[in-house]
Protein backbone atom coordinates (compact mmCIF):
# COMPACT_ATOMS: atom_id res chain seq x y z
CA UNK A 1 0.00 0.00 0.00
CA UNK A 2 1.22 3.17 -0.94
CA UNK A 3 2.41 5.96 1.73
CA UNK A 4 0.55 9.32 1.82
CA UNK A 5 3.14 12.34 1.82
CA UNK A 6 2.13 15.81 2.80
CA UNK A 7 3.12 17.92 -0.01
CA UNK A 8 4.27 21.36 1.66
CA UNK A 9 2.59 23.57 -1.02
CA UNK A 10 -0.96 22.87 0.14
CA UNK A 11 -0.21 24.64 3.50
CA UNK A 12 2.77 27.01 2.17
CA UNK A 13 2.42 29.53 5.20
CA UNK A 14 2.98 26.88 7.68
CA UNK A 15 7.11 27.37 9.04
CA UNK A 16 9.13 24.26 8.07
CA UNK A 17 9.66 23.24 11.60
CA UNK A 18 5.96 23.14 12.47
CA UNK A 19 5.54 21.36 9.03
CA UNK A 20 7.68 18.54 10.63
CA UNK A 21 6.41 18.72 14.31
CA UNK A 22 2.78 18.49 12.73
CA UNK A 23 3.24 15.39 10.35
CA UNK A 24 5.19 13.88 12.79
CA UNK A 25 2.79 13.99 15.81
CA UNK A 26 -0.26 13.05 13.23
CA UNK A 27 1.69 9.83 11.84
CA UNK A 28 2.62 11.22 8.23
CA UNK A 29 5.85 9.60 7.56
CA UNK A 30 6.77 11.58 3.99
CA UNK A 31 6.67 15.04 3.23
CA UNK A 32 7.11 16.65 -0.07
CA UNK A 33 9.05 19.56 0.07
CA UNK A 34 9.49 23.20 -1.88
CA UNK A 35 13.07 24.71 -2.44
CA UNK A 36 12.00 28.21 -1.35
CA UNK A 37 10.71 27.28 1.62
CA UNK A 38 13.46 25.00 2.88
CA UNK A 39 16.20 27.65 1.85
CA UNK A 40 14.19 30.60 3.52
CA UNK A 41 14.39 27.71 6.97
CA UNK A 42 18.34 26.65 5.94
CA UNK A 43 18.50 23.11 4.24
CA UNK A 44 21.25 21.69 6.52
CA UNK A 45 18.82 22.50 9.76
CA UNK A 46 15.50 21.06 7.50
CA UNK A 47 17.53 18.00 7.04
CA UNK A 48 18.63 17.67 10.51
CA UNK A 49 15.20 18.05 11.69
CA UNK A 50 13.24 16.03 9.13
CA UNK A 51 15.87 12.96 10.45
CA UNK A 52 15.10 13.72 14.24
CA UNK A 53 11.71 13.62 13.29
CA UNK A 54 12.25 10.41 11.33
CA UNK A 55 10.65 12.16 8.77
CA UNK A 56 11.49 11.09 4.69
CA UNK A 57 10.86 13.27 1.48
CA UNK A 58 8.84 12.08 -1.39
CA UNK A 59 9.82 14.73 -3.62
CA UNK A 60 11.64 18.64 -4.12
CA UNK A 61 9.84 20.99 -5.97
CA UNK A 62 11.11 21.90 -7.77
CA UNK A 63 13.77 22.08 -10.84
CA UNK A 64 12.86 23.24 -14.45
CA UNK A 65 11.61 26.97 -16.33
CA UNK A 66 14.27 26.24 -18.61
CA UNK A 67 13.26 29.56 -20.87
CA UNK A 68 14.54 31.28 -17.99
CA UNK A 69 18.47 32.70 -17.87
CA UNK A 70 20.69 30.70 -15.71
CA UNK A 71 18.49 27.95 -16.21
CA UNK A 72 21.70 25.59 -16.10
CA UNK A 73 23.22 26.21 -12.28
CA UNK A 74 19.71 27.12 -10.92
CA UNK A 75 18.73 23.30 -11.93
CA UNK A 76 21.94 21.77 -10.86
CA UNK A 77 21.45 23.54 -7.55
CA UNK A 78 18.37 22.07 -7.31
CA UNK A 79 19.65 18.68 -7.92
CA UNK A 80 22.40 19.09 -5.03
CA UNK A 81 19.74 20.09 -2.74
CA UNK A 82 17.54 17.62 -3.21
CA UNK A 83 20.09 15.12 -2.82
CA UNK A 84 21.30 17.23 0.45
CA UNK A 85 17.55 16.59 1.60
CA UNK A 86 17.42 12.75 0.84
CA UNK A 87 14.68 13.49 -1.26
CA UNK A 88 14.68 10.35 -4.08
CA UNK A 89 13.13 12.98 -6.82
CA UNK A 90 13.31 16.50 -7.95
CA UNK A 91 9.82 17.40 -9.92
CA UNK A 92 10.59 19.91 -12.86
CA UNK A 93 8.03 22.22 -14.10
CA UNK A 94 9.73 22.94 -17.48
CA UNK A 95 8.75 26.71 -18.41
CA UNK A 96 6.59 28.59 -20.36
CA UNK A 97 7.48 29.90 -24.05
CA UNK A 98 10.80 32.09 -23.72
CA UNK A 99 9.73 35.90 -24.15
CA UNK A 100 8.64 37.05 -27.28
CA UNK A 101 8.78 33.56 -28.82
CA UNK A 102 5.67 32.10 -30.41
CA UNK A 103 7.64 28.65 -31.21
CA UNK A 104 5.82 26.23 -28.83
CA UNK A 105 7.76 23.24 -30.91
CA UNK A 106 11.55 24.98 -30.26
CA UNK A 107 10.53 25.20 -26.81
CA UNK A 108 10.01 21.71 -25.97
CA UNK A 109 12.76 20.83 -28.38
CA UNK A 110 14.88 22.66 -26.03
CA UNK A 111 13.21 21.06 -22.65
CA UNK A 112 14.88 17.81 -24.23
CA UNK A 113 17.81 19.13 -24.75
CA UNK A 114 18.01 21.01 -20.72
CA UNK A 115 16.91 17.42 -19.70
CA UNK A 116 19.77 15.51 -21.32
CA UNK A 117 22.23 18.22 -20.03
CA UNK A 118 21.19 17.75 -16.48
CA UNK A 119 20.71 13.95 -16.71
CA UNK A 120 24.38 13.08 -15.73
CA UNK A 121 24.41 15.64 -12.71
CA UNK A 122 21.08 13.82 -11.82
CA UNK A 123 22.03 10.54 -12.12
CA UNK A 124 25.51 11.45 -10.01
CA UNK A 125 23.48 12.55 -7.52
CA UNK A 126 21.03 9.48 -7.03
CA UNK A 127 18.90 12.12 -8.11
CA UNK A 128 15.79 11.22 -10.42
CA UNK A 129 14.67 14.32 -12.66
CA UNK A 130 10.78 13.83 -12.67
CA UNK A 131 9.32 15.62 -15.70
CA UNK A 132 5.92 16.51 -14.85
CA UNK A 133 3.42 17.69 -17.53
CA UNK A 134 1.21 20.36 -16.26
CA UNK A 135 -2.60 21.01 -17.60
CA UNK A 136 -2.63 22.59 -21.44
CA UNK A 137 -4.06 26.14 -19.72
CA UNK A 138 -0.20 26.59 -18.81
CA UNK A 139 1.36 25.70 -22.14
CA UNK A 140 2.44 29.41 -22.42
CA UNK A 141 3.83 30.67 -19.67
CA UNK A 142 4.47 27.47 -16.59
CA UNK A 143 4.85 24.28 -18.66
CA UNK A 144 5.57 23.51 -22.93
CA UNK A 145 5.25 19.79 -21.66
CA UNK A 146 1.50 19.45 -21.52
CA UNK A 147 0.98 15.73 -21.96
CA UNK A 148 1.80 12.80 -20.23
CA UNK A 149 3.07 11.42 -23.41
CA UNK A 150 5.03 14.50 -24.33
CA UNK A 151 6.92 13.74 -20.82
CA UNK A 152 7.47 10.47 -21.46
CA UNK A 153 9.47 11.31 -24.72
CA UNK A 154 11.54 13.79 -22.77
CA UNK A 155 12.69 10.68 -20.44
CA UNK A 156 12.33 8.13 -22.77
CA UNK A 157 16.63 8.73 -23.85
CA UNK A 158 17.57 9.02 -20.49
CA UNK A 159 17.59 5.78 -17.97
CA UNK A 160 14.52 4.79 -16.05
CA UNK A 161 15.52 5.92 -12.60
CA UNK A 162 17.53 8.72 -14.01
CA UNK A 163 14.63 11.05 -15.56
CA UNK A 164 10.83 9.87 -14.85
CA UNK A 165 7.42 11.58 -15.18
CA UNK A 166 5.02 13.31 -12.62
CA UNK A 167 1.36 12.25 -12.72
CA UNK A 168 -0.61 14.93 -11.06
CA UNK A 169 -4.38 14.36 -11.41
CA UNK A 170 -4.82 18.11 -11.71
CA UNK A 171 -3.14 18.14 -14.96
CA UNK A 172 -4.21 14.78 -16.77
CA UNK A 173 -7.72 14.15 -15.91
CA UNK A 174 -8.94 15.61 -19.06
CA UNK A 175 -6.49 12.93 -21.47
CA UNK A 176 -8.46 10.29 -22.30
CA UNK A 177 -5.40 8.59 -23.38
CA UNK A 178 -3.76 8.60 -19.69
CA UNK A 179 -4.25 5.95 -18.51
CA UNK A 180 -3.46 3.43 -21.09
CA UNK A 181 0.07 5.33 -21.48
CA UNK A 182 0.82 5.61 -17.59
CA UNK A 183 0.07 1.50 -17.38
CA UNK A 184 2.26 0.51 -19.91
CA UNK A 185 5.05 3.05 -18.62
CA UNK A 186 6.32 1.11 -15.42
CA UNK A 187 9.29 2.47 -13.56
CA UNK A 188 9.07 5.49 -15.46
CA UNK A 189 6.49 7.16 -12.58
CA UNK A 190 8.53 8.78 -10.50
CA UNK A 191 5.85 10.33 -8.23
CA UNK A 192 2.08 10.40 -7.89
CA UNK A 193 0.50 13.74 -6.73
CA UNK A 194 -3.69 14.66 -6.19
CA UNK A 195 -5.64 17.10 -6.09
CA UNK A 196 -9.29 17.95 -7.13
CA UNK A 197 -10.37 20.18 -9.96
CA UNK A 198 -13.45 22.92 -9.57
CA UNK A 199 -15.02 25.89 -11.50
CA UNK A 200 -15.07 28.58 -12.14
CA UNK A 201 -11.28 28.72 -12.48
CA UNK A 202 -9.46 31.93 -10.30
CA UNK A 203 -7.60 34.54 -12.11
CA UNK A 204 -4.01 33.45 -13.31
CA UNK A 205 -5.85 29.45 -12.88
CA UNK A 206 -3.23 29.02 -10.29
CA UNK A 207 -4.54 28.70 -6.82
CA UNK A 208 -8.19 26.88 -7.78
CA UNK A 209 -7.31 23.34 -7.08
CA UNK A 210 -9.39 21.35 -4.24
CA UNK A 211 -8.46 18.90 -1.61
CA UNK A 212 -9.47 15.38 -2.89
CA UNK A 213 -13.40 14.89 -3.15
CA UNK A 214 -14.34 18.57 -3.11
CA UNK A 215 -13.84 18.82 -6.94
CA UNK A 216 -15.44 16.89 -9.55
CA UNK A 217 -12.66 14.57 -10.37
CA UNK A 218 -12.90 10.78 -10.64
CA UNK A 219 -9.45 9.40 -9.08
CA UNK A 220 -9.89 5.94 -10.13
CA UNK A 221 -8.68 6.08 -13.85
CA UNK A 222 -5.39 7.52 -12.82
CA UNK A 223 -4.88 5.65 -9.67
CA UNK A 224 -5.09 2.50 -11.37
CA UNK A 225 -3.26 3.03 -14.19
CA UNK A 226 -0.59 4.25 -11.81
CA UNK A 227 -0.28 0.88 -9.41
CA UNK A 228 -0.98 -1.10 -12.77
CA UNK A 229 2.81 0.75 -13.79
CA UNK A 230 4.30 -1.19 -10.48
CA UNK A 231 4.15 2.97 -8.61
CA UNK A 232 4.72 1.72 -5.02
CA UNK A 233 6.23 4.90 -3.45
CA UNK A 234 4.11 7.73 -1.63
CA UNK A 235 1.23 9.58 -2.88
CA UNK A 236 1.07 13.52 -2.28
CA UNK A 237 -1.48 15.41 -2.08
CA UNK A 238 -0.46 18.77 -3.45
CA UNK A 239 -3.04 21.96 -3.56
CA UNK A 240 -2.74 24.83 -4.58
CA UNK A 241 -5.62 26.51 -3.21
CA UNK A 242 -6.19 30.34 -1.70
CA UNK A 243 -9.17 29.55 1.19
CA UNK A 244 -6.99 26.99 2.01
CA UNK A 245 -3.57 28.58 2.69
CA UNK A 246 -5.69 30.66 5.15
CA UNK A 247 -5.94 28.19 7.56
CA UNK A 248 -3.53 27.28 10.05
CA UNK A 249 -1.01 24.52 9.18
CA UNK A 250 -2.56 21.57 11.46
CA UNK A 251 -6.11 22.36 10.12
CA UNK A 252 -5.25 22.14 6.61
CA UNK A 253 -3.26 18.48 7.36
CA UNK A 254 -6.25 17.48 9.25
CA UNK A 255 -8.22 18.17 6.27
CA UNK A 256 -5.82 16.87 4.02
CA UNK A 257 -5.44 13.39 5.97
CA UNK A 258 -9.37 13.21 5.88
CA UNK A 259 -9.76 14.02 2.08
CA UNK A 260 -7.08 10.86 2.12
CA UNK A 261 -8.98 8.97 3.70
CA UNK A 262 -12.18 9.49 2.04
CA UNK A 263 -10.85 9.29 -2.05
CA UNK A 264 -8.86 5.66 -0.89
CA UNK A 265 -12.17 4.72 -0.09
CA UNK A 266 -13.64 5.78 -3.47
CA UNK A 267 -15.16 3.07 -5.56
CA UNK A 268 -12.57 1.83 -7.98
CA UNK A 269 -9.27 3.19 -6.42
CA UNK A 270 -7.29 0.74 -4.77
CA UNK A 271 -5.20 2.23 -2.29
CA UNK A 272 -7.05 1.13 0.56
CA UNK A 273 -5.49 -1.41 2.88
CA UNK B 1 -8.18 32.05 -50.96
CA UNK B 2 -10.67 31.46 -48.17
CA UNK B 3 -12.67 34.58 -47.40
CA UNK B 4 -12.71 35.96 -44.46
CA UNK B 5 -15.73 35.94 -41.64
CA UNK B 6 -16.69 38.03 -38.77
CA UNK B 7 -18.03 36.00 -36.05
CA UNK B 8 -20.71 38.67 -34.00
CA UNK B 9 -19.16 36.81 -30.76
CA UNK B 10 -15.95 39.51 -31.84
CA UNK B 11 -18.63 41.90 -31.17
CA UNK B 12 -21.19 40.76 -28.29
CA UNK B 13 -23.01 44.33 -27.77
CA UNK B 14 -23.23 45.15 -31.51
CA UNK B 15 -26.95 45.05 -32.55
CA UNK B 16 -27.74 42.71 -35.71
CA UNK B 17 -28.70 45.55 -38.18
CA UNK B 18 -26.09 47.44 -36.94
CA UNK B 19 -23.44 44.52 -37.65
CA UNK B 20 -25.29 43.55 -40.55
CA UNK B 21 -24.60 46.84 -41.80
CA UNK B 22 -21.25 47.56 -40.94
CA UNK B 23 -19.50 44.25 -42.08
CA UNK B 24 -21.67 44.99 -45.32
CA UNK B 25 -19.93 48.38 -45.57
CA UNK B 26 -16.47 47.36 -45.07
CA UNK B 27 -16.71 44.34 -48.18
CA UNK B 28 -16.98 41.82 -45.34
CA UNK B 29 -19.45 39.15 -47.21
CA UNK B 30 -19.66 36.72 -44.12
CA UNK B 31 -20.60 36.59 -41.14
CA UNK B 32 -20.59 33.92 -38.19
CA UNK B 33 -23.40 34.48 -35.82
CA UNK B 34 -25.12 33.38 -32.28
CA UNK B 35 -28.47 32.11 -31.56
CA UNK B 36 -29.24 34.15 -28.91
CA UNK B 37 -28.34 37.18 -30.75
CA UNK B 38 -30.33 36.38 -33.63
CA UNK B 39 -33.43 35.65 -31.53
CA UNK B 40 -33.58 38.70 -29.50
CA UNK B 41 -33.55 40.09 -32.92
CA UNK B 42 -35.64 37.99 -35.10
CA UNK B 43 -34.92 35.04 -36.66
CA UNK B 44 -36.80 35.67 -40.26
CA UNK B 45 -35.97 39.83 -39.80
CA UNK B 46 -31.97 38.32 -39.60
CA UNK B 47 -32.49 36.49 -42.51
CA UNK B 48 -34.05 39.19 -45.22
CA UNK B 49 -31.86 41.89 -43.94
CA UNK B 50 -28.61 39.38 -44.41
CA UNK B 51 -29.97 38.66 -47.49
CA UNK B 52 -30.67 42.88 -48.35
CA UNK B 53 -27.07 43.30 -47.75
CA UNK B 54 -25.96 40.82 -49.80
CA UNK B 55 -24.26 38.67 -46.70
CA UNK B 56 -23.38 35.14 -45.93
CA UNK B 57 -23.82 33.03 -43.10
CA UNK B 58 -20.53 30.60 -41.94
CA UNK B 59 -21.65 29.21 -38.68
CA UNK B 60 -24.51 29.68 -36.54
CA UNK B 61 -23.28 29.13 -32.81
CA UNK B 62 -24.51 27.16 -31.06
CA UNK B 63 -26.46 23.84 -30.46
CA UNK B 64 -24.68 21.11 -28.08
CA UNK B 65 -24.39 21.43 -24.16
CA UNK B 66 -25.92 17.54 -24.54
CA UNK B 67 -25.49 17.46 -20.28
CA UNK B 68 -28.73 19.76 -19.76
CA UNK B 69 -32.40 18.81 -20.06
CA UNK B 70 -34.38 19.19 -23.31
CA UNK B 71 -30.98 19.31 -25.19
CA UNK B 72 -32.50 17.32 -27.92
CA UNK B 73 -35.42 19.68 -28.80
CA UNK B 74 -32.95 22.71 -27.85
CA UNK B 75 -30.66 21.12 -30.94
CA UNK B 76 -33.26 20.32 -32.90
CA UNK B 77 -34.31 24.20 -33.09
CA UNK B 78 -30.62 25.72 -33.55
CA UNK B 79 -30.74 23.46 -36.60
CA UNK B 80 -33.92 24.66 -38.13
CA UNK B 81 -32.65 27.85 -37.52
CA UNK B 82 -29.70 27.03 -38.99
CA UNK B 83 -31.80 26.22 -42.09
CA UNK B 84 -33.28 29.31 -41.77
CA UNK B 85 -30.60 31.30 -42.26
CA UNK B 86 -28.64 29.68 -44.53
CA UNK B 87 -25.77 28.73 -42.24
CA UNK B 88 -24.06 26.06 -43.57
CA UNK B 89 -22.63 24.80 -40.00
CA UNK B 90 -23.85 24.85 -36.82
CA UNK B 91 -21.77 24.81 -33.57
CA UNK B 92 -21.69 22.52 -31.36
CA UNK B 93 -20.30 23.06 -27.76
CA UNK B 94 -20.72 19.35 -25.93
CA UNK B 95 -21.49 21.09 -22.60
CA UNK B 96 -19.47 19.97 -19.51
CA UNK B 97 -20.14 17.17 -16.73
CA UNK B 98 -23.53 16.34 -16.07
CA UNK B 99 -24.52 17.99 -12.48
CA UNK B 100 -22.99 15.60 -9.56
CA UNK B 101 -21.49 13.35 -11.95
CA UNK B 102 -17.84 12.41 -12.09
CA UNK B 103 -17.71 10.00 -15.29
CA UNK B 104 -15.57 12.26 -17.71
CA UNK B 105 -15.98 8.66 -20.08
CA UNK B 106 -19.77 8.60 -19.67
CA UNK B 107 -20.33 12.18 -20.59
CA UNK B 108 -18.33 11.79 -23.95
CA UNK B 109 -19.88 8.60 -24.52
CA UNK B 110 -23.33 10.43 -24.05
CA UNK B 111 -21.87 13.12 -26.62
CA UNK B 112 -21.44 10.84 -29.01
CA UNK B 113 -25.36 9.13 -28.78
CA UNK B 114 -26.71 12.95 -28.80
CA UNK B 115 -25.02 13.69 -32.03
CA UNK B 116 -26.13 10.20 -33.32
CA UNK B 117 -29.10 11.12 -32.37
CA UNK B 118 -29.32 14.64 -34.22
CA UNK B 119 -27.55 13.90 -37.12
CA UNK B 120 -30.57 12.68 -39.43
CA UNK B 121 -32.29 15.91 -38.41
CA UNK B 122 -28.98 17.64 -39.96
CA UNK B 123 -28.87 15.74 -43.04
CA UNK B 124 -32.33 16.35 -43.71
CA UNK B 125 -31.73 20.07 -42.87
CA UNK B 126 -29.02 20.61 -45.29
CA UNK B 127 -26.35 21.49 -42.01
CA UNK B 128 -23.69 20.40 -41.14
CA UNK B 129 -23.25 19.35 -37.43
CA UNK B 130 -19.59 20.62 -36.21
CA UNK B 131 -18.46 19.33 -32.83
CA UNK B 132 -15.80 21.82 -31.52
CA UNK B 133 -13.28 20.64 -29.10
CA UNK B 134 -12.98 22.96 -26.02
CA UNK B 135 -9.29 23.78 -24.67
CA UNK B 136 -9.05 21.06 -21.47
CA UNK B 137 -9.36 23.43 -19.43
CA UNK B 138 -13.54 23.83 -19.95
CA UNK B 139 -13.46 19.80 -19.95
CA UNK B 140 -15.66 20.14 -16.61
CA UNK B 141 -18.29 22.98 -16.96
CA UNK B 142 -18.46 23.68 -20.86
CA UNK B 143 -17.35 20.64 -23.05
CA UNK B 144 -16.16 17.32 -22.52
CA UNK B 145 -14.82 16.74 -25.64
CA UNK B 146 -11.28 18.21 -25.35
CA UNK B 147 -9.16 17.44 -28.37
CA UNK B 148 -9.31 17.08 -32.07
CA UNK B 149 -9.09 13.32 -31.74
CA UNK B 150 -11.97 13.09 -29.68
CA UNK B 151 -13.94 15.44 -32.10
CA UNK B 152 -13.39 12.88 -34.67
CA UNK B 153 -14.16 10.34 -32.87
CA UNK B 154 -17.72 11.66 -32.53
CA UNK B 155 -18.36 12.65 -36.38
CA UNK B 156 -16.70 9.47 -37.52
CA UNK B 157 -19.73 7.18 -37.67
CA UNK B 158 -21.27 9.93 -40.02
CA UNK B 159 -21.24 10.95 -43.64
CA UNK B 160 -18.89 14.17 -44.69
CA UNK B 161 -20.82 17.17 -44.70
CA UNK B 162 -23.35 15.63 -41.83
CA UNK B 163 -20.97 15.45 -38.95
CA UNK B 164 -17.68 17.64 -39.17
CA UNK B 165 -15.55 19.31 -37.05
CA UNK B 166 -14.50 23.06 -35.78
CA UNK B 167 -10.80 23.89 -35.57
CA UNK B 168 -10.39 27.12 -33.15
CA UNK B 169 -6.79 28.12 -32.48
CA UNK B 170 -7.59 28.92 -28.88
CA UNK B 171 -8.43 25.62 -28.38
CA UNK B 172 -6.30 23.65 -29.98
CA UNK B 173 -2.44 25.22 -30.25
CA UNK B 174 -1.12 23.39 -27.25
CA UNK B 175 -1.86 20.23 -28.91
CA UNK B 176 1.26 19.00 -30.98
CA UNK B 177 -0.87 15.66 -32.45
CA UNK B 178 -3.44 18.18 -33.76
CA UNK B 179 -1.68 19.68 -37.37
CA UNK B 180 -1.23 15.97 -38.55
CA UNK B 181 -4.99 14.98 -37.62
CA UNK B 182 -5.98 17.96 -39.51
CA UNK B 183 -4.33 18.02 -42.29
CA UNK B 184 -5.79 14.08 -42.59
CA UNK B 185 -9.27 14.87 -41.79
CA UNK B 186 -10.26 16.39 -45.41
CA UNK B 187 -13.54 17.43 -45.66
CA UNK B 188 -14.38 16.36 -42.26
CA UNK B 189 -12.93 20.15 -41.42
CA UNK B 190 -16.35 22.19 -40.85
CA UNK B 191 -14.91 25.82 -39.74
CA UNK B 192 -11.60 27.16 -38.70
CA UNK B 193 -11.87 30.16 -35.97
CA UNK B 194 -8.88 32.40 -34.95
CA UNK B 195 -7.96 33.38 -31.83
CA UNK B 196 -5.03 34.24 -29.96
CA UNK B 197 -3.69 33.27 -26.58
CA UNK B 198 -3.24 35.68 -23.77
CA UNK B 199 -1.52 35.64 -20.07
CA UNK B 200 -3.01 35.75 -16.93
CA UNK B 201 -5.61 34.31 -17.87
CA UNK B 202 -8.61 35.88 -16.36
CA UNK B 203 -11.26 34.71 -13.82
CA UNK B 204 -13.78 31.87 -15.57
CA UNK B 205 -11.28 31.42 -18.15
CA UNK B 206 -13.88 32.44 -20.89
CA UNK B 207 -13.42 36.19 -21.96
CA UNK B 208 -9.67 36.66 -22.19
CA UNK B 209 -8.71 35.43 -25.73
CA UNK B 210 -7.01 38.18 -28.46
CA UNK B 211 -7.04 39.15 -31.49
CA UNK B 212 -4.90 37.16 -33.86
CA UNK B 213 -1.07 38.91 -33.17
CA UNK B 214 -1.93 40.20 -29.68
CA UNK B 215 -0.79 37.11 -28.15
CA UNK B 216 1.68 34.25 -27.89
CA UNK B 217 0.09 31.71 -30.87
CA UNK B 218 2.19 31.00 -34.18
CA UNK B 219 -0.46 30.29 -36.68
CA UNK B 220 1.16 28.74 -39.21
CA UNK B 221 0.84 25.28 -37.67
CA UNK B 222 -3.12 24.78 -37.60
CA UNK B 223 -3.15 26.72 -40.42
CA UNK B 224 -1.18 25.04 -43.33
CA UNK B 225 -2.75 21.85 -41.55
CA UNK B 226 -5.96 23.43 -42.31
CA UNK B 227 -5.01 24.45 -45.81
CA UNK B 228 -3.58 20.97 -46.13
CA UNK B 229 -7.26 19.20 -45.66
CA UNK B 230 -8.33 20.71 -48.50
CA UNK B 231 -10.65 23.47 -46.37
CA UNK B 232 -12.09 26.30 -49.10
CA UNK B 233 -14.46 27.97 -46.79
CA UNK B 234 -14.35 31.24 -44.72
CA UNK B 235 -11.82 31.55 -41.51
CA UNK B 236 -13.73 33.54 -38.93
CA UNK B 237 -12.37 35.68 -36.38
CA UNK B 238 -13.60 35.02 -32.95
CA UNK B 239 -12.71 36.72 -30.08
CA UNK B 240 -14.20 36.59 -26.37
CA UNK B 241 -12.19 39.41 -25.14
CA UNK B 242 -14.05 41.94 -21.75
CA UNK B 243 -12.03 44.83 -23.37
CA UNK B 244 -12.65 44.33 -26.75
CA UNK B 245 -16.55 43.98 -26.38
CA UNK B 246 -16.18 47.36 -24.26
CA UNK B 247 -15.43 49.08 -28.07
CA UNK B 248 -17.61 50.07 -30.70
CA UNK B 249 -18.51 47.66 -33.12
CA UNK B 250 -17.59 49.65 -35.87
CA UNK B 251 -13.89 49.74 -33.90
CA UNK B 252 -14.02 46.25 -33.03
CA UNK B 253 -14.30 45.31 -36.95
CA UNK B 254 -12.11 47.54 -38.13
CA UNK B 255 -9.32 45.81 -35.57
CA UNK B 256 -10.44 42.42 -36.43
CA UNK B 257 -9.90 43.00 -40.49
CA UNK B 258 -6.09 44.97 -39.29
CA UNK B 259 -5.73 41.43 -37.72
CA UNK B 260 -6.55 39.28 -40.02
CA UNK B 261 -4.65 41.43 -42.22
CA UNK B 262 -1.42 40.71 -40.49
CA UNK B 263 -2.03 37.41 -39.32
CA UNK B 264 -2.31 36.47 -42.75
CA UNK B 265 1.41 38.52 -43.46
CA UNK B 266 3.18 35.99 -40.81
CA UNK B 267 5.41 33.00 -41.89
CA UNK B 268 4.65 30.13 -42.64
CA UNK B 269 0.66 31.27 -43.45
CA UNK B 270 -1.11 30.88 -46.67
CA UNK B 271 -3.70 32.80 -46.95
CA UNK B 272 -2.34 35.70 -48.32
CA UNK B 273 -3.70 36.59 -51.95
Amino acid sequence: MNAFSFNQATAQHWPVPDLIAGCAAAGVGVVGLWREQVAAYGLAKTRRELDAAGLGVSTLCRGGFFNRPGWLDENRRAIAEAAALGAPVLVLVSGGLPPDSRDLAAARAHVMQAVAELAPDAEQAGVTLAVEPLHPMYAADRCVISTFEQAMAVAAPHPVGVVGVVVDTYHLWWDDRAPAQIAQAGARIASFQLADWTTPLPAGVLTGRALPGDGCLDFAPLWTAVLAAGYGAAIEIEVFNAELWQQPGDEILRRTLAAWDSVRAAPGVHGGG
